[in-house]
């Protein structure tokens, strides 16, 4: 039995130099092939912006400095309002605005100009391909963000209208942080509950205040001289802010006022119900932001159709994984098929152990055929995954049976369809050699 | 095999001509066929006015403009109380008021009109159909926002008990939004457990209240005079509101205030413990409100009896359903059992592919027989679905053996018995075929 | 098979007559039967005093009335404290103080006398039997709120001290809500996991008065004198009551205050987390108050010794079942046993139907050979029902093996061992017939 | 089959008298024997100082002891800071403070000295030992309380320094209580989402306060003055915490206010999804601080390297169980290994009872071999128990295979393989009796 381990490592390590776990080698093997100068810089600019979380460190310095840049642009936004501080520092102010502004549209033309080497997109002309990219809503808040100041410098716009617009650079954190995606989807997810929920506070605080300006009105003409006027203190209480701006004075204002407290404890448990199982479940989902240039390094992505890739994006979850960590048990049932952003796993087999790193996948065969788990996976180092969970799985190839077809033929021609096949073949063996005994 | 197929669509074609899934010929099937002008038109207003969610055009503009027409009563309730308004604008108060009240007594006389067209009552004389229809809970909501008005023309009312009956137009939202129902059945099923959680509350509202007024009532003899009057900063401050107008000034009172403010926190546990989970787990069973003119345009619902329909509508989930998204895969235990009131469901079964619309079913062989679903079944548009659960089946058909015979009935008239049996004929003529080799 | 039901019937109601489910001649079963007039009516006065929910009027009546008086005592002990109210209505006071007093003190001996009809305690002598009953928590509460009185008229005693134990009276509602057991309960289990929230609690509030000190106590020496005068805004502002009595003024007191804030948000998770799970567990196990007097009526526990039975009251769960429900399908697992302490219960066998009442129990054959259900059970009316859960049954058979073999020596007596063994006994004649045929 | 009960039974007692379940012995068997007075005062004072939860009424006053002290020095700290309290008290709090100094000194001196008979670490030197040893958080934690004092008196250290640092002091506390140990590992592992909140939150303060100063700064120049001063008011609604020292007066302000304690609702419900389900996981998982002394006291542990041991600590969780609870029954499916650290433990087999205490293990049989409980074990005793998950179990073994050997050559040492090897001879003889027969 010995031979036919050594047969096998060979293989398995030809097979790891043409993976593409060499970020600056990717481009090269998708990209068209021009060669100069111009398009090496570009291949090289698209990892820095678009691949994201590959272990390169030009990215990850300048994801940092984007994210630091965004937030000090918040802060100078909040504190340029302040009269005193906008007399002081008003130059510091408008030459920080205008250096950020610079920033902001070189980003954005930088995006523009790499984005044809995203693989996926390829097949279409460069200029259908930026015009493609200028579209989706990354690029359209990183439009919104820069446009006022040069539409500023041509038509004379309200200050105040700038001022929102210069709100908007908050939402370019979403480029960088999962969080309010995922609050944005659990909100979507859950717009009916939450919709539901909003009818039944309006209930509450109309009769609240109706009742309240019943009672109260003689007594306290000022605050609550009318239905709208009591919703202010309604809203107050009921959500137990209680300003204490206005309270009731008479006895049966202040016996109904408690027992709209304690509703206002009741109104809690909705939101509550209806976000906090539906964050909680979501924010584990997703650990990191999934760019298309993430999944553009899966190898196995590279041949899928946008459309497919787009609804597989959605699909797939995030997660970091402390090394040392036991993503399957051999023998476990197959819930996920994993694919390795950052990191390396180690895969030990009954009688073998495999490495793999980035780019790989593993995992898809237990769940095509729906075997159990025929190794344990232990991570070797941080890992950065991406897990695609089997009901997602199988929606998939459910709905585009080109993608099954895609899966199975890789398996094919990978050969030694890594990770489960080979246990098969030595049990087929085994089973030969019982025979010749 | 190909003939078999070939055979087999022109039957489902047929079935689907004799299925009710043209609204306006719905009444003409089931109802008294006089055929006259007036009847057409009431059976017409009977799909705009009741059958609700059933992609008929006129019938959600309606609601739509019900659902604003409610909201901004409401408004202009809490509006008028405001003296500034009321003198300014009290003509146009009144004459939106006037206008609301004629809306309302025309919606409530058309629907006492219509509801002789509703199936299930068809079988009544049309005095006792109407008697009944009006002791509805929704029929008595409106009924309760436009008699006050006639009542006041000849009687005089106080003022404010009119303005009491004009806040109940609110309640005319349950009729378009599940969530104040929702609500109610959620408090309704925990009342005792809420009950309790009352008893708690005012437990410790007392306890709170006695010791802060021993400890304070020297050095504040106005704020905390009696434990009575304790009591206004004892709700306030554990349910957190924490007005501020009155608070502890002495060392021990304010070392029991911190105490009491603790309480607070756990206090809000409990209407969470309670409401939460029953709010969370309920909203999402009813995504739109389930009107009996939806339970009865489905074919099999149309021969039970009123009393069988009553319990139905209680138990259905109303769900809706984004094209493409998958049902129920060919192997999945059969969980419930579906009625589509709006848009398109396709049923893959092992070698064909079959297409169910408004007012079929589906699943319910696979609940009757407690078999495995022997289709994959997904959605080809954004349905409205009905969804009877199989806890909620297997127990109307053990407290109604009526409603057994007559599934089990129809499946047998229906001849094809739709999604599961032809792949029994199948396999019947499969094996009678394994025979013949 | 028509003469094998006509048999059973009649065996069913003799047993039906010989269970206790005539509340009156409950204890002339198990009492000692000296049949004289004050023995009859310390009879009657057991089953209204302590048996409970046993759909006796008088018995609910009395019930009711204790509340209402128990509630009328606490709002007269708040109200009583007001001044102007005292002045006023204080002869009123006095006199429903003394008249309560009376009503209490005589409730209190009543329950000493007639506690000897307590079937579990018959072993023991009458003074024995009193003794013990008076060390019972809730006679013990019972003491505490009429001693006082009387100790006042001997001794005198601080108004304070007779006031606090006044309060005491609250608590003589846990006889008849379990909310305030069920807290309790809750709270002990927890103890552990509150007593290390309340921990992390005192460390923040430790550290952000600390630190708001240093920050603030220069701007404003009087509120922010020292750490200990900091800790009152620090817990209105952690647990965001927020009376807005103190509010830090300078900048880094305000940034440190949001924080605070913020940190408050967090606070709120541990009691829920810790609270809210354990209580909306524990609160739909006991819809009502499990009364010794309540599991004396059930047959089965009449032989049980006091230790076992005090085990078993706090293993039952209580449950209030509305008519028509389904709470076991033919061929379910065995989850729990059950015991009617009001209302009609239907099993519903393979081919017959039988159905049970007050006193009765079923379910334990299943449980006891770990059978699945053999009926659909349904209830008839509505019904209060003592579920023995399936882990606590075996727990309890565990520790207590006398209860096993009495369990199974009262099935073996009962002869029909009803719901399960005729079943088995049909399966055996037709077994039987079969070989005939 | 007597005469084998019999052979077994003094096998068990002999097995109990080697096991270590004598504290004082403890050491003596790992230790290095040089058998003088200052080595046996040391080994007692290890196992009062770091053996904890053993039973020793020493070691239990001294952890109580430290407990009140600590707090003791945490309320003089707060206390001190008061002016008028510092002038009269000023010489008995700075005494208070050189005695509690003086004796944390102590403590940690005798900690130091003591730790070289801690078994993992003896194969070291005892200067490595205490190297190691003072590197651990807990004495880096009593390093912090005690060296600034001492750094005090040789350089001018200001007075705040100095006071942060007894802050400190309350960490003190993590050696004795698991809550804020538990709090930490649950921030850390959810420190994604918590950080995914945060960002949430500050968006959603962003918005606020830059809308509410837009509507306001004119109305209230002072209070509204810019967004930064506008976020004072913005934190204050969104946590609910509402001082009503800054309120919104003009109409849309004030709508807009409402509409933001509206979203406050919604903010709650992020921290309370993230944090509350984890830390009522984690609270449950520690009763009591594990602490390495604990862990030594296992005989199986005793032979681990430091590297396991130290992972093996993090995977126990802690359990406090009530006399009379039933662990496990004989047929479940095993979850864990236990380890006794207090109290003793019976296991009932099919025709044996074996009764364990201190220092035993069971249930790792089970584990080993992913068999059925074969035994039900009840606590007879109020038991401190140690219990390593099924899953941490296999990761263990599966992470550290030396630790698989380990614990296999102990079950074959301690030839009885106690809980579950007995009954499979048992078995094999029984069929062996059945052959002869």
């Amino acid at each position: 039995m010995v031979p036919k381990h050594q047969r096998r490592w060979p293989r398995l390590e030809k097979r790891l130099d043409v993976l593409p776990n060499q970020p600056d080698n990717l481009p090269n093997q998708s990209g068209s092939m021009h060669g100069n100068g111009a398009s090496t810089l570009r291949r090289r600019l698209y990892v820095i912006l678009e691949a994201g979380k590959t272990g390169d460190r030009a990215s990850s310095i300048f994801d940092l400095s984007m994210v630091f840049l965004i937030l000090a642009n918040v802060i100078a936004f909040a504190a340029e309002t302040d009269v005193a501080l906008a007399a002081e520092y008003g130059v510091a102010f408008d030459l920080f605005n205008l250096v950020s502004i610079g920033i902001f549209t070189g980003e954005y033309l930088l995006r523009l100009w790499v984005c044809i080497d995203h693989p996926p997109l390829r097949r279409f002309g460069p200029v259908v391909v930026r015009f493609r990219w200028a579209l989706t809503p990354s690029m359209l808040i990183d439009l919104a963000v820069i446009l006022p100041f040069y539409l500023s410098l041509l038509f004379a716009i309200d200050l105040r209208v700038l001022r929102i617009f210069r709100l908007l650079r908050f939402l370019k954190l979403t480029r960088f942080s999962p969080a309010l995606d995922t609050l944005g989807r659990v909100l979507y997810g859950e717009r009916r509950a939450i919709f539901g929920a909003l009818i039944v506070m309006f209930g509450l605080l109309l009769f609240s205040s109706s009742i309240i300006y019943a009672l109260e009105h003689e007594a306290q003409p000022e605050a609550f001289g009318s239905v709208l006027r009591s919703m202010w203190w309604a809203v107050a209480t009921l959500t137990t802010v209680g300003y204490g701006d206005i309270v009731p004075i008479t006895f049966p204002g202040r016996l109904f006022g408690g027992l709209v407290m304690l509703f206002g404890l009741g109104m809690f448990a909705l939101p509550i119900a209806i976000i906090s199982s539906g964050f909680a479940r979501e924010i584990h989902r997703r650990d990191f932001v999934v760019s298309w240039g993430m999944v553009a390094r899966v190898s196995l992505f590279q041949e899928l159709a946008p459309t497919i890739l787009a609804d597989l994006v959605e699909m797939l979850e995030a997660q970091v994984v402390e090394p040392g960590a036991v993503i399957a048990h051999r023998g476990d049932v197959a819930d996920a098929m994993y694919f390795i952003v950052v990191g390396r796993v180690q895969l030990k087999f009954e009688n073998r152990i495999l490495e793999l790193s980035e780019g790989d996948s593993f995992g898809e065969m237990a769940l095509m055929d729906e075997r159990l788990r025929s190794a344990t996976i232990t991570t070797m180092a941080r890992c950065h995954l991406l897990a695609l969970p089997a009901p997602e799985f199988r929606k998939l190839i459910s709905l585009h049976p080109h993608a099954r077809e895609l899966i199975q033929k890789m398996i094919r021609e990978r050969g030694l369809s890594a990770q489960t096949d080979n246990l098969e073949n030595e049990i087929v063996e085994d089973r030969a050699a019982e025979k010749d005994t």
